[in-house]
């Protein structure tokens, strides 16, 4: 049979996952990667889904493991591209799923079928069985899967968290079951292998909170990210402890926690949440807001508190924010901005660097190696990482005594080759990532990538002119439009310049006596060339020229 | 007299402080701040100097604290806006302050004065004293400033630390003595008031490189600030101790080696330093190659590395990279895109997550509790900090005892008056800062970024029309240029409709009878506010729409 990672080895994000034998194709998870080129227009980056749809027809079904957007956000994406097979998920992550499909319209299109705990589903060639497992966001759970040539353990995203909010600690008992069973092969979550600390319970973050919220003389904001559910939950049960009243600010957070509501988590929120325009109704000390923007994304909650444009409240001397959340690489500076003009509202601002207030979600080292000894696999593939990542967890899993040809780095497009032998790369598809520019809009080519880039860098100038059609003399121009180049007081003299020179240019050519074929295009050329000479010359770079001449 | 911060505090760079008094000016530190506005074509951020150039007749003297870019690196900007005091430095920042003045052409215009350790140099209202402290850069001094207000101390950047590699452990002894004559102000380094720990001797870093380097079987190869010369100086010395040869990959590697030398650093080096097409005639184990790019730069030696494309050596399996130096918080993306890169080429790579292979150049809480107490201030005034490094090292003073009245949070702008029972903001200058191309370009207004955001994210739209002056009738077009919207395929069917709105709203204009004085704007306007309605729809982003009309 064959395993081909579409995406999530060699980034944290866009996981997708695809078995296939001869007969059958199962894919598990199918999920976005946010992007780092927002400032070019992309939101966000989903694999390529061309291998799935060719075999569309093979397809038995998508396994997802939880509910993060790395996990579930490019399925609307899937399902545009015309791949109809049904989607298993818990309960919790099967309504999340449905709220995805809600703004591309594709409500009507989407089969989400829920699995229980420990839920099993069957297809010729694969019997898949769900294991709950901790995560920071609730019904998260790993896969053991029989296939025609073994049984394959997935891990999904986990940590082993003795006391959860919501669930119960992850039963190792049942990975130790498929190891004494025998796995052919073990895929497992990398994010945390640098980490040599054990992963702490999400009840350690309940005592932070709960002494900070008590102690809090204004009021008290707590930003996390949106899906952690149960950190959702204890802030409301130590907020009803206290006799507090909490508001959920941001719609994700709104959506989230209805969403689980429905599915029976949160339980007695109704007289603990209020509307957030009832904010001022209560005393400042006795109100809690669950606030989303803890990675300082322009627009959330937390950014317009930070600015003073969050209309329910003002910050005042006194409140106190606590971001309950992880810096992800690549929004430090955002996040430290945001904490900054948080400071200047006045408040004072709790993070991770300076106290103890958010857990992580993922294993570490420790964990990671007692997971390799409870399934004790006969081939490993390290999944849910950077490159980095997976190299040290291949490394951990040699350390741990996996024999070194048993262990495989193998990276997005990979095809590998799995017997109760052998596992082996046979194959390697180039470009499994399409750029994408929101829900809404389509994929974006990396040329289009560059020209966009091109004209942030270095702007873009429009020179023109007008042709009598018959005489093929210049009856009107040059005129020359620039955009993002320089200043204004400035662009008049570039401007004029770069007059002088189209009109040297023309002159020449209709000196000339030949007026071949390829006289327009010669024409539009050398002036393209000129004017990006003349531009790097006198401000150090080369805008997007576009040199039109017009037949009138 | 006044204390005005021209940069430096509420950022972490282009720290630049006005001293002045009734008849006198003094400029401590001139520097830049690299800018997260890269891909707008933005390279770096400087200080507004338009107060210093109202007043430059008044400028007695820059005093330049050691040689980071964050100190010396808007100098050259200073002097282009016609500042023309001397600038006082050490020996080695002299040298690094005349090296920049060789681009912009400033050499000749540019008047260093070279200091010596605990030099002193008095102006009328001034007398200003170096002192030697440790930093991550050779030669970096702290002030103590004689006032008629009283006494100033400025400790730049700082730490302490007991085993520099060059120098001595910086004397407490002096700024004891200063406090014993009594301190009206200190201004107070406030970079690593988040970290608890004791900041390490660069001594630490030895013992790591060295068993790294002992160890290595292949290539070795260190990444670190081109400017740390105290541990350039330490590879040499480990290298020459395991008769190891070292090359220099990086333009400022080289350059700053260079200057090193000249200053009679990095003794010995000649028997030790290969040039870079040397590195193949030595066996790969006895090679090590130190190379700028730690922070993941575009184009930079180790970049080039990470990509098979540096021409002197590539890497192979049991090369070895070390990134001895800090993570700077914006950069953490390219940073672990490099060290991904790395690993892929086959070499390992140590970085500070997994080893200690960096000490920072700060000073810590413990440290930064000792200067108050060494210093016994009246006033404390927090500088080189973001905002919350301000608010946390304000609260770390008035923690160490120092009355909360006579802390001050001051940032970029404020202009405090400073006498021997008071000091208070009076007054506020908004924006002090300089959005700046490069070195060789000019800087660039708030309304310019955001048309370069627009084009970046939504792309540019020229619509053509050519009339005739007289008829006043549309004798040809519309044609319409899109620039970074779609793809090309897509262009076409987006393009040609454009047109058709362009086209039914020149049949509108034509056939009204008022073609009044304002024809031409209205029909432009009309055509903008159009096209960006029709793209919105369509593609969910409304571009940049330029509206051309012709007259032939």
């Amino acid at each position: 049979m064959k395993i081909i990672p579409l995406g999530g080895l060699g980034e944290i994000g866009m996981n997708c996952m695809v078995l296939e034998t001869d007969r059958e194709i199962l894919v598990i998870d199918c999920g976005l990667l946010f992007s780092d080129l927002e400032h070019l227009g992309i939101e966000f980056v989903i694999p390529d889904f061309s291998y799935l749809v060719e075999r569309k027809d093979k397809i038995k079904a998508f396994i997802i493991t939880h509910g993060h957007e790395d996990h579930i956000g490019a399925i609307s994406f899937a399902i545009k591209a015309g791949i109809k097979a049904p989607i298993y998920a818990s309960a919790f992550t099967a309504r999340l799923i449905g709220e995805r499909m809600i703004e591309p319209g594709l409500t009507d299109r989407v089969d989400v079928r829920v699995l229980p705990e420990m839920g099993r589903v069957e297809f010729e060639d694969f019997k898949v069985q769900t294991v709950p497992v901790n995560h920071s966001i609730i019904e998260a759970c790993a896969l053991i899967i029989d296939t025609p040539e073994g049984k394959i353990v997935h891990t999904g995203d986990f940590k082993i968290d003795p006391t959860p909010y919501y669930g119960k600690a992850m039963d190792l008992s049942v990975f130790k079951k498929a190891g004494d069973e025998g796995v052919l092969l073990l895929l497992s979550d990398s994010t945390n292998v640098e980490r040599c600390d054990h992963s702490m319970s999400e009840k350690k973050v309940y005592n932070s909170l709960e002494q900070l919220m008590a102690a809090s003389e204004g009021l008290f904001i707590i930003s996390m990210f949106a899906s952690n559910i149960g950190r959702m939950g204890q802030v409301l049960e130590m907020a009803a402890k206290q006799g507090k009243k909490v508001a959920l600010a941001g719609r994700t957070m709104d959506g989230n926690a209805r969403v689980a509501m429905e599915c029976g988590y949160l339980k007695g929120a109704q007289n603990i949440l209020i509307a957030q325009d009832q904010i001022s109704d209560y005393p400042r000390n006795e109100v809690v807001l669950l606030a989303t923007g803890s990675q300082g994304e322009f627009g959330s909650a937390l950014s317009r508190l930070s600015q003073g444009e969050y209309a329910p409240a003002s910050l005042l001397q006194g409140d106190q924010v606590v971001l309950s959340s992880k810096f992800i690489p690549g929004n430090e500076k955002a996040i430290g901005r945001t904490i900054n003009a948080l400071f200047k509202q006045g408040a004072d601002v709790i993070y991770d660097a300076i106290h103890e207030v958010h857990v992580s979600g993922h294993v570490t080292r420790p964990e990671l190696k007692l997971m390799l000894e409870v399934v004790r696999l006969k081939f490993f593939v390290l999944i849910h990482g950077e490159f980095r990542h997976l190299v040290h967890h291949s490394r951990l899993a040699i350390e741990a005594g996996v024999p070194e040809p048993q262990v495989l780095i193998a990276i997005n497009g990979d095809v590998l080759e799995l017997n109760p032998n052998s596992l082996r790369v046979t194959e390697h598809m180039e470009e499994t990532r399409v750029l994408v520019e929101g829900r809404a809009g389509g994929d974006v080519s990396r040329l289009m990538i560059k020209e966009r880039r091109n004209l942030a860098e270095k702007g873009v100038v429009f020179s023109l002119l007008v042709r009598n059609s018959s005489s093929r003399r210049i009856v009107a121009g040059p005129e020359i439009f620039a955009k993002g180049i320089v200043h204004e007081d400035q662009e008049g003299w570039l401007i004029e310049e770069g007059k002088k020179i189209v009109k040297k240019i023309v002159k020449k050519y209709e000196d000339a006596l030949d007026h071949g074929e390829s006289y327009k295009e010669d024409l539009q050329e050398t002036i393209r060339i000129e004017l990006r000479r003349f531009f790097n010359n006198n401000i150090g770079k080369k805008p997007t020229v576009v040199p039109i001449v017009l037949d009138v």
